[in-house]
C-alpha cells in the first residue's frame, strides 16, 4: 500500500518529472498543473528547471484531500494524484494580505505588523555571509527582508555575485571604482545574456533562502526590478520582462513567504515608463495564483499608490527632514497600508540617505508605527571587509536593530488590528497618539499609546473628562524598559525622566 | 563761557523741563522738539514723565553741531539750544536695518548677524535676577534679546511683576495655580486701571534695561503686545493702544538698540484682528523717526510678511518636527530677512515646545543660519525655584547657548553681507550649502560652508569641474572646532569623524 503524500496547509506541493530538453524549454514548452481540493480549484503553471527537470509547485490553501492533475506540452504524458494537506505547523500562519484597510493580517487571522529590513543582494553572497545574515535576522526580530533577484551595481556593490539570472557572461567589472562605477550605471555593452535562458541554479538558491526565511518566520518582499546595473536586466523588452515575471511567478509564487516589490526606485530606470510599470503590476495580480502582495517602490516621486495592481504603499521619505511624521497622510491618501522601506538608514557612509544614528531610526521606526504604519530598518555603517548589511547582510553593527523586538511586541498588544493616529486632541498637538484602527475596541479599551518622539517632557498632564480608570504605564523606548505608573482617571500628571524617546501607555484599568 | 554739551552719534540727546502738571498730563499737554544738524532736521515728540517732568530725546544720525528749539503746550516757554554731535564711541555702530534684502546691517555698515534668545519679561524681575541676566548675556555671545513691556500671566508665570505700566492695581493672583491658570487668561475683572495714566517708573526702568543692553551690543527687540495677560494690557480700545504706542516712541525710540515687535503670538489676542495689527504697524512705521525695525510673531499663522510696515520676518515654527529648514522657502516667499524668533526652546518642561535637546536647538539655529536665516535661541529647564530662561532670565541651565559666539564667529567671516542657500547642485541634495548671497563675491572668494546637520558622513567628496584651489577646513559645530583639512582642487575627498553636526568650509586658497 501507497502511504498518502503530505503537505501542510500553505506548504509547498512540489510535482517534478522529466520532459523535453530539446530547442529552448524555457520557451518553447509547457507545464501546467491542477490542483483540487473541498474549497478550491487552482491551475497553476510550473517551470522548467534545467537537465530536463519540471516542476509545478502549488500552495494550498485548505486543509483535506487535494487531487491534482499535470499536463503540458513538456511531455506527452499526463500525471495525476493525490495528497493530503495537513494542519499548519507551529508559526505557519499563511500568507500575508491586506486587512482593515490599513494593516495585515495571515490567513489563519493572526495579525502581521511588519518591521522589516533590507539587504539588497545579502542571498547572492557566499555562503558563510549569508548564514551569518541568518542568525543576525533571527536575533534581531525582523519579520520581513526587502531583496532583489538580479545582482546589484552600485557603490560598495562592485563585486560580482555568486550566479546571473541568465545564461550568458557578465561585462568585466575589474576596472570598477568607487569614483568610476556611475559612469558604468545603465551601461549594457560587453555584456552577453541570452534573456530566454534562465539560470536554474540562481533561482533554486534564492529558493533555498526564501524558504529558510519562510521557516524563520520572515517574509521575503522581492525586488523584481532594480536601476543598479550594469548588466543590461533593467533594460530588457517588455518580451524579457514578461517571460522573467512568468518564471518568476512559477518558481516563487507557492512560497507562503512572498511579496513581490515591482521595483526598487521605479523612477530611476531610464528604460521604464508608467505603463511599463502598469503592465508588470498587473501581470502579477492576473497571474500570481495566491495573489501575494504588490508594492513599487520609489526614489523620489512616488508611484500612484491609488492603482488597483498595488495592494500597499512601500515608500522611500522623499524630504531629508521629515518621513515617518507623513505617514498619517499617505495613509488618508491611498486608503491603503503604509510601509516605510527607506526612512534613511543608520549608519555612517558618504550619502545623507546612509548615516542617521540608531536613535534617529528607532525614532523614525515608532512615529511610523504609531502613526499606524509599518516602518523598516536599514544599517549602512562603513567596514573593512566592504560588507554592508543595506547590500550584503552579514553582522549588524548599529543600535536600532536592538530595539525591534521591543517595539513589535508593543505593536502585538494593541487591542484588534493596528493602530491609527489620533490627531483630534487639539491639547495634545506635541505627542503621536495611537490608539486602536477600530473606534469601538478604542473605546472599550481606553487603549491610548502617547509618543513624545525627540521631545523631552519632565511630566505630562491628562485630563479626561469623563471617569474612567486608567492603568498608566511609561515606555522608554531607548532602553527598552515599561513601568507602571499606576491606575489614574480624570486629571492627573505623571512623571517622566525629561528624556528623549519616550512614550505613555493607557489602557482601561 | 558756557561748556557745548556732547553727544555721540547714535547716542541720545535728552532735553528735560518742568511743565504743567494739573489735570492729566500723558493726554492734555504735548512737548515736541525739533532737532536739525547739518545732514538731518527731525522733529520728534517728548513725553511726561510725571511729577510735572517733561523728556525730549532725540538720536542724532549725524556728527557735528546741531541745534534745537523744544516747545508745544506743556509750557509756555519755547526752549532752544545747542550741542555737538562726537564720533561714536567704541562699539556704537548705530541703529540696525535691513540691508541686501534678506540682511541687516548697523548704520555704520558694520554687518549685522542677529542670534538673539528669548526672555519674556527678565526686566520685570527683581534686581538681583536681572543682574544675574546681564551676566548671562554676555557670557553667551547673544546680541538681541526678545521681551515684553507688559507683564505676563502664562505657566511658569503667576507671579506678579515688579511694576505696571498704568496707574491702578491689579486683580488678586493668589488664587492662580499652575492648574487653572489657562481659565484666568484674558479675563479682566477684578483690574482696576487708567489706561490714559502710565506709571512712569515702568517705563523708566525698562529704559535702564534697554540702556544696559545698548552698552553691551545687544538689540532690543521689545513686544509691544502679547496675549498672556489678566490685566486687560491685550484688550485696550484702539485710542488706548494708539496713546501707549505714541508714549513708547517717544520714550523709546531714540535708543539705537530698540527694534519693534508688535505682537508675540498676535493670532492668540480675542480682541484683534488683521486691520488691528496693520493699524499698529502703520503707526509705528508713520512716526517712529528713526524707522526702527518693525517685525509680528505667530503662534500658528502667520502674518501676512509681505505688508509694507513689515520690515523682517519674525517666525515661530509651525510644524513640530521642521522649521528652520523652511528659511530658504521663507525668504524666497517674502523677500525679507527671516529671523526664526522661536524654533522651539531647549529645555524639559511639559509642553512640546519647550523641550528639546541642546544638540538640537544648535543644529536648528545652524540650518536657519546657513540658509541666511537668522536663528534664535530659548532655554525652558524645570528648575526649583521657576526661575526659568525664557521668561525670567536668571542662569542659563542648558547647552546650547554655549555655542551661540562660534556660530557667530563663523557668520562674521562671510564675505560680504549674510549667506544664502545654493539649492542648486543636485549631487549635494543632503548637504545644506551657504554661499554668500552676493554671486560675485561667491565666486571670488570660493566660499561655501557645508552643513550635514544630524547626518553623519564618514567623509565627503568633493568634485569641482575647474582647478580653482580650495582650503577646506572642518568645522565641529557641536565641539566648536576648526580643523585645517589642507588645500585641494578638482575631485577629492574630504574625512570627517562620522558624528552629527558637522560642517565643512571652502575658501579659495
Amino acid at each position: 500500500m501507497k502511504v498518502m503524500e503530505k503537505v501542510e496547509r500553505w506548504g509547498i506541493y512540489e510535482w517534478t518529472g522529466n520532459g523535453h530538453d530539446d530547442g529552448n524549454p524555457f520557451v518553447d514548452y509547457e507545464i501546467v498543473g491542477t490542483f483540487k481540493g473541498e474549497h478550491e480549484e487552482k491551475t497553476v503553471k510550473g517551470f522548467y528547471d534545467g537537465d530536463g527537470r519540471y516542476v509545478v509547485r502549488f500552495m494550498p490553501s485548505y486543509t483535506g484531500t487535494y487531487t491534482y492533475k499535470i499536463y503540458g506540452n513538456f511531455t506527452d504524458q499526463t500525471y495525476e494524484g493525490t495528497f493530503e494537506v495537513t494542519e499548519p505547523s507551529e508559526g505557519n500562519h499563511g500568507p500575508v494580505s491586506v486587512a482593515n484597510t490599513y494593516h495585515f493580517q495571515y490567513a489563519d487571522k493572526t495579525p502581521y505588523y511588519p518591521i522589516g529590513t533590507t539587504c539588497y543582494v545579502w542571498e547572492l553572497q557566499s555562503d558563510e555571509l549569508i548564514e551569518q545574515t541568518y542568525k543576525s535576522l533571527a536575533e534581531s526580530g525582523f519579520n520581513k527582508i526587502r531583496f532583489c533577484i538580479f545582482p546589484k551595481h552600485y557603490d560598495y556593490n562592485l563585486r560580482e555575485p555568486r550566479s546571473y539570472p541568465y545564461v550568458g557572461t557578465p561585462v568585466d567589472s575589474s576596472i570598477l571604482t568607487p569614483d568610476n562605477f556611475l559612469e558604468y550605471t545603465g551601461k549594457t555593452e560587453g555584456n552577453n545574456w541570452d534573456f530566454t535562458k534562465f539560470n536554474p541554479e540562481h533561482f533554486r538558491h534564492i529558493e533555498r533562502c526564501i524558504k529558510r526565511l519562510m521557516e524563520m518566520g520572515i517574509e521575503a518582499d522581492i525586488i523584481v526590478f532594480h536601476p543598479y546595473d550594469r548588466w543590461g536586466f533593467s533594460q530588457m523588452t517588455r518580451d524579457q520582462d514578461t517571460l522573467y515575471i512568468r518564471y518568476l511567478i512559477s518558481r516563487l509564487a507557492a512560497f507562503r513567504n512572498v511579496w513581490w516589490a515591482m521595483a526598487n526606485e521605479y523612477d530611476l530606470f531610464e528604460h521604464k515608463n508608467a505603463a511599463d510599470w502598469d503592465y508588470i503590476g498587473t501581470l502579477f495580480m492576473k497571474e500570481d495564483p495566491y495573489n501575494h502582495l504588490r508594492s513599487i517602490h520609489n526614489c523620489r516621486e512616488f508611484y500612484d499608490h491609488s492603482k488597483n495592481w498595488i495592494t500597499h504603499c512601500s515608500i522611500q521619505r522623499q524630504d531629508l527632514y521629515k518621513g515617518a511624521e507623513f505617514t498619517t497622510e499617505w495613509r488618508k491618501k491611498y486608503q491603503k497600508p503604509v510601509v516605510l522601506d527607506e526612512i534613511a538608514y543608520e549608519g555612517n557612509i558618504q550619502f545623507g540617505w546612509g548615516n542617521i544614528t540608531g536613535e534617529e531610526m528607532v525614532r523614525r521606526m515608532w512615529e511610523g508605527a504609531i502613526r499606524g504604519g509599518y516602518p523598516g530598518h536599514g544599517e549602512t555603517y562603513l567596514s573593512k571587509d566592504n560588507i554592508l548589511w543595506w547590500s550584503h547582510g552579514g553582522k549588524l553593527h548599529g543600535e536600532s536593530w536592538k530595539r525591534v523586538k521591543f517595539l513589535l511586541e508593543i505593536l502585538k498588544e494593541t487591542p484588534g488590528l493596528g493602530l491609527k493616529c489620533d490627531t483630534s486632541r487639539m491639547e495634545e498637538w506635541d505627542a503621536v497618539i495611537g490608539i486602536p484602527e477600530d473606534d469601538k475596541l478604542a473605546e472599550e479599551t481606553g487603549y491610548q499609546l502617547f509618543y513624545y518622539s525627540f521631545m523631552r517632557p519632565s511630566f505630562r498632564q491628562f485630563r479626561f473628562k469623563d471617569d474612567k480608570k486608567y492603568r498608566v504605564e511609561v515606555i522608554d523606548t531607548w532602553n527598552m524598559t515599561i513601568t507602571d505608573a499606576g491606575v489614574h482617571s480624570g486629571c492627573f500628571k505623571i512623571d517622566l525622566p525629561g528624556r528623549q524617546y519616550m512614550a505613555i501607555r493607557l489602557r482601561k484599568a
